[in-house]
């Protein structure tokens, strides 16, 4: 089959493989791959593992054909690849998310004349304040966002909410929805030209799977 | 005391522990925080425990007075801090590493004008084929990135090499030295104008720990 595909580590992992089984392709080569980052399954296909961020790079590039990931990283990076399916798992919300108590968006906007926020989404903040007409500053972390309001480093988060329980546990609240995401599934442009049937046909399985 | 202090997770952690134990400060509070994190020692400083690249931007911002970082993250990051004292553990090299066997590098150029390299240090990599006359494509990765010459990523990596064996398990080799790095306090600006004092004596015992 000499397919090449690229699957999330992390929270989309376990859906990922679902999603593959239900097609048909094998995946327990994967389940037993140990730290092994590349897969070759005989007669199947190539699985190469990354970081859900990287997911894009690898299909966009051609390293891979085709890749599972969230709507949340397509929105925030813009890569270069054709969409090809909503694969229905791994559903969240992208939100602006603050303190428990009185909103401090509005008050910290009427006091300093802007608000201050923490993300790993940067180019989604961007878009959603501007787009609501608010000034924000935006600041990069790489990980624990929820940390920044509590040590005063922002006064509200845009992060991926799913079950809440991480806002929970750190006096945090939902405050407005930038957008809602699920896993996706998308293909090298190139890919998506050459071998337009296998790809077709697991388009197809994969929207029957996913139903 | 209310000295706020950004503690690097991951490899330099356990350093980060033993240097600021051997200033005297209470670590304990922070090996015991489980998911915490954020620890205050009553009487003592408040520790923050964040990614290493996150830890400039709290220092940065003044939501942290001082930090441990590596050197890496401050050439790739250029944050708007104090530099104090080399801490002197947790060195390592960042490399340019590729496939062994013929130097692909070379090869790469001559056949296609442009090396292609797979990092999570753009700047670092930027720079360093600028500064030797030879043109790179450069493509973010936010981990794992030996894997990237493995599935045709990028003709090599620019990383970070410790003990060398992830490059060994991936077939890379070394081929050029960026630059060396260690672990470095740094303060952040403001908080080392008000409270000289403090974080001098701090410097001092720091390098006097290190040494």
């Amino acid at each position: 089959m000499d397919l090449r595909i690229c699957v999330p580590l992390g929270a989309l992992l376990e859906g990922s493989l679902a999603a593959i089984a239900a097609v048909g392709l094998p995946v327990e080569p994967l389940r037993d791959a140990g730290r092994r980052l590349i897969v070759e399954v005989p007669g199947g296909p190539t699985y190469i593992t990354t970081r859900p961020t990287d997911v894009p790079t690898y299909v966009e590039s051609g390293a891979a054909d085709i890749g599972i990931v969230g709507r949340d990283v397509l929105l925030e990076r813009e890569p270069d690849v054709y969409e090809l399916a909503d694969l229905g798992f791994g559903g969240c919300t992208m939100s602006w998310c603050t303190p428990a108590g009185d909103d401090p968006t509005a008050l910290a906007i009427e006091r300093f004349g802007v608000v201050r926020v923490a993300t790993k989404y940067v180019r989604c903040a961007e878009r959603f304040f501007e787009g609501t007409g608010r000034k924000a500053e935006i600041v990069k972390v790489n990980g624990s966002v929820e940390l920044a309001p509590l040590v005063g480093l922002a006064d509200g988060i845009v992060d991926l909410v799913a079950t809440g329980r991480t806002l929970r546990e750190n006096g945090l609240v939902e405050r407005e929805v930038l957008f809602e995401s699920t896993a996706r599934l998308i293909a090298n442009r190139v890919s998506h030209k050459l071998r337009a049937d296998v790809l077709d046909g697991l388009v197809r399985a994969f929207e029957a799977g996913g139903a």
